[in-house]
C-alpha cells in the first residue's frame, strides 16, 4: 500500500484525493492555517498543517513539505499546478529524499523552465517553433541581425520570464533599442536574470495545447489536443476540446509531432506542449512546455474518458503506461469555463468572502470539479477559482448550448463572481461562430488592449 | 417555438426541463401547494400551482393539468413517471384536447396496463413470457388445468395488480384453493377487478430490463439492458447498466427480440420491457411492459451518450427518430443509486425534513440527478428519493470501486438517509462478485423475507 502526500490544495487536491482513493493509495493532505476548512483536508486520509499563508511561508516551502513528507511516511508527492509543481529544485529535493515526485525529472524541468533552452530543445526534437533567435542574444547587434532574417515585428523576451515581465514588442527600427534596454533592465529587476531572445511576433492566433503522457523510456502517448483561445490576461477563461478549428490532417500532425518529440526526450509524466496555431497560415508555433498537470485537463479526460491524474500516479509510481495509443480516442465534445471569485465589473479584482447560496445545475453531462460547499469560506491568500464547470455534448454547438443553460441556472452568492461574464461570453456571437484567437476579449472590445498600448 | 408542459415534480421534473431548454423548447411546471418552493418550479419558464396535496388534488387530477396546459397554451405533455404517466385515461384525454401526450397511444397503454393483455401481446410479438395461463382464469378448475402443465409452485396474480396486492404463491394443491378466494377477494377490494392470472412461479432471477424508443411507425431502436435486481419489495435500489451477466449473445437475443417485438406493435415513445432472467438456464420471462420514462434511464444514458428525454420529445413532437440502431453503443460501464430520505433502521420508513448539510461528491465520471439543494425541505407528501447519484467506469469493478467513494463522501443531513444502507451493499461481497438475484436482501439476510411468509 502506498501512500501519496499532495503538495496542493484546492479543487486540484481534492481531484488527486479521489483518484488516489479509487486507486487504494493513502493520500496525505498538507494545509496553511488559512486552509483549515477546507475539503482536501477534511478527504484525505491524513493532514498536517505546514504553516500560515503566505504560501512561501506553507505551499511553497521545500523544507516544511518534505518534513511533512518524513512525518507521514509518504511515498511520493503530487504537486499538483501552480506552487512547486515546477519549480526543479522541489522535485531535485524529493529525489534526493527518496520520495517519488509525481512528475518529470528536475533535469527535464530545469531544460523546459528555461524557455530558450525549452525552444531549442524542442526544435531539436522536430516541433515547430516561431522563427527567431535560437537562444540568446547578447547585444543590439545580435538582436538586428536576427531581426534581418524574420523581419518585423518583433518580441523581445526574458529568458526567465513570466507574465508579461522583461517583454517588448517591437514594431520598428527606430524603437529598437530603448526596447531592448527596456526589456533587459525590467528582467534583470524581476528574475536577476537579463538574458534576452527574439522571435518574430505573431499578432493573431490560437492557443492550442497537445496533451501528453511519457513514461520516461521513450514511451509517450498524447491525448489529442485542446483549444484554450479565450483567454484575459493570459488567464484561460474556456477551455474546450478538441479544437474543432483543426482538420484531421493538421490534427494529426501537430499531436503525432508533439508525442514523438515528448517520446525522444524520455520525458516521464503527464505534460502540455502549448503552441500558438495561426489560422491562416496553418501553422503551429511551439511557445512552452508544461511539465505538470493542468486545470483544462478536465476536458481532455471528458472526451478520451482517460484518468490522467490516475496516468500520473501510474508512471511515476509504478513505472507504468498503461494505455497504448490506439486506446485513446475522441468521441464528442467537452468545454470548461472557470468560475472565479472576482468582480468583473471592478477590472475582474478578487471577490473573496463566504459562499452561502451554492447551487450548480447537475445532471446529464455535466462535471464539476470544486472544492468549495455552502458556508465555505474563501480565503483571500489564493487564486479566486471556486469552480471549474465542464460539459459535455455530441458536438461543438452543443456543448455551447448545453453550457449556456449550465451557467445561468448556476447560483453561487452571495459573493461576486464571473458567472454571468461566462454567460455572456458562451453567447458571443463570434464565440458561437468559432471566430476566436487569444485577443479575443480585445478584439470584440470586451476589455481594453493593454498591449497595443505597451507596444 | 413549442411548449411543453411536465405533469410531474422532483428531480425528473428538472430532468425534463433541462433538456428542453437545450432543445430551445418552452417548459411550463405544475405544482402542488406543498411543492412551492421546488427547484421545477423555479427553472420551469412558466409555474402554475394545480391544488393542494394530496396528489389526487393535484399531480393525479387530470382536469387541472388540462386546465393548466389549456392556460398556458401548452403544445405537449410530459408525464414523467408515476403520477398520470401510465394512465390511458390520461393521455386519451390529451389526445381529445389536442395536446400531444409525450408517450406512447392510450391504446397502447391500456394494452400494457392490463398485465394479461400484455403478455399474450408480447408473445405473439415474440417476446418469451413465463409459462402460464395465456390470459385471464376464471375458474378454479381452469387453475388446475393450468397448473397441470406448468406444475407447480405457481403464482396467482390480479390482471390490474400492482405492489403484491392480489398476489398468492401456491406451492401445492392442497393450499391453491384458498389461495386462489383470497387472490381474487384482494383484487376486487383494491381495484374493483377480480380478474386473475395464473404463471410460473420464478423462485430465483435477476431483473434485466430492455429500454427501447419507437417511432410509432414500425421503428424503433434498443439501448441495450439495464440489471436491476438489488430491490427491496419491488422498489429498485441500484440499477446498473449494461447487464454484466449476460453473454454477448444473450444480449443480443434479448435486445434484438425486444426491439423487434416493439416495432411490430407500431410502439411510439420510450419504453423499458423488463424481464425475469434465470441465469442458470440462461432465460428471460417477460414480465410487464413500462410505457414511460423510468428512474434509472440515466445509466443507459451514461453508457450509450443518448440523450432519452430528448428522443421522447422528438418522438411526440416530431415525429422523428433521429437515431439509428447502429449509432448506438456501449461504451463502459454506469451504476445507479437512488439516495432516500428514510430510516433503514426503523423499517426504511420515510423521513422527511429540512436538508441543511448537502455534499455531493462530484467530479469526473460523477452525476447526480436531484431537485433538492441546501435548505430545502421534503415535504411528507411524496415519494421519498432526494437523488440519483450514478457513476461510469470502464468496467463493473471500476464503477463499483468509485461509488463506494462517492458515497463514502456525500454528506446529507441532518435527516435520515439510506447512505450508509447503499454503502454497505456496495462493499457487500455477494455484491461485488456479482452473485446476485432480486431477493439479493433477504439471501442475504439483510432484511427478512416476507414472502416466505406468505408462501
Amino acid at each position: 500500500m502506498k501512500k501519496v502526500l499532495i503538495a496542493n490544495r484546492g479543487e486540484i487536491a481534492v481531484r488527486i484525493i479521489r483518484t488516489l482513493k479509487e486507486m487504494n493509495i493513502k493520500s496525505v493532505a498538507v494545509y496553511s492555517t488559512a486552509d483549515k476548512d477546507s475539503l482536501h483536508v477534511a478527504l484525505a486520509d491524513e493532514a498536517l498543517c505546514i504553516g500560515p499563508p503566505p504560501s512561501n511561508e506553507s505551499y511553497l516551502n521545500i523544507d516544511r513539505i518534505l518534513t511533512a513528507a518524513e512525518i507521514s511516511k509518504a511515498d511520493a508527492v503530487h504537486p499538483g499546478y501552480g506552487f512547486l509543481s515546477e519549480t526543479p529544485e522541489f522535485a531535485k529535493r524529493c529525489e534526493e529524499n527518496g520520495i517519488t515526485f509525481i512528475g518529470p525529472t528536475s533535469k527535464i524541468m530545469q531544460k523546459m523552465g528555461d524557455k530558450a533552452e525549452a525552444r531549442s530543445t524542442m526544435k531539436e526534437a522536430g516541433v515547430p517553433v516561431i522563427p527567431g533567435s535560437d537562444g540568446v542574444v547578447d547585444s543590439l547587434e545580435s538582436v538586428r541581425a536576427v531581426i534581418k532574417t524574420i523581419g518585423y515585428p518583433v518580441v523581445i523576451k526574458a529568458v526567465s520570464g513570466g507574465g508579461g515581465k522583461g517583454m517588448r514588442f517591437v514594431h520598428d527600427e527606430a524603437s529598437l533599442e530603448k526596447s531592448y534596454k527596456e526589456a533587459k533592465k525590467e528582467a534583470k529587476n524581476a528574475f536577476n536574470d537579463d538574458r534576452i531572445y527574439v522571435e518574430k511576433y505573431i499578432s493573431k492566433a490560437r492557443h492550442i495545447e497537445v496533451q501528453v503522457v511519457g513514461d520516461g523510456n521513450g514511451g509517450a502517448v498524447h491525448l489529442y489536443e485542446r483549444d484554450c483561445s479565450i483567454q484575459r490576461n493570459n488567464q484561460k477563461l474556456i477551455e474546450e476540446a478538441p479544437a474543432e478549428i483543426l482538420s484531421g490532417e493538421s490534427r494529426k500532425f501537430i499531436t503525432e509531432t508533439t508525442r514523438n518529440a515528448i517520446a525522444k526526450l524520455d520525458y516521464g509524466g503527464a505534460g502540455t506542449v502549448e503552441y500558438l496555431y495561426v489560422e491562416e497560415e496553418d501553422e503551429f508555433y511551439f511557445i512552452e512546455m508544461n511539465t505538470r498537470i493542468q486545470v483544462e485537463h478536465t476536458v481532455t479526460e471528458e472526451i478520451t474518458g482517460v484518468d490522467i491524474v490516475r496516468l500520473q500516479v501510474e508512471v511515476a509510481l509504478f513505472n507504468e503506461l498503461n494505455i497504448s495509443q490506439r486506446d485513446i480516442n475522441i468521441n464528442g465534445f467537452a468545454i470548461e469555463t472557470r468560475v472565479n471569485a472576482e468582480d468583473p465589473e471592478k477590472n475582474f479584482q478578487p471577490a473573496p468572502g463566504q459562499i452561502e447560496m451554492l447551487h450548480f445545475s447537475l445532471g446529464r453531462g455535466v462535471r464539476v470539479d470544486t472544492a468549495v460547499y455552502p458556508g465555505y469560506k474563501i480565503p483571500p491568500n489564493y487564486d479566486s477559482m471556486i469552480a471549474k464547470v465542464i460539459v459535455s455534448g455530441r458536438d461543438r454547438p452543443e456543448a455551447i448550448n448545453k453550457m449556456t443553460h449550465v451557467l445561468d441556472e448556476t447560483v453561487i452568492g452571495p459573493l461576486k463572481t464571473n458567472l454571468d461574464f461566462q454567460y455572456y461570453l458562451m453567447q458571443h456571437p463570434n464565440y458561437i461562430k468559432n471566430i476566436v484567437d487569444i485577443k479575443f476579449l480585445q478584439r470584440n472590445k470586451i476589455i481594453e488592449d493593454q498591449e497595443d498600448k505597451n507596444a
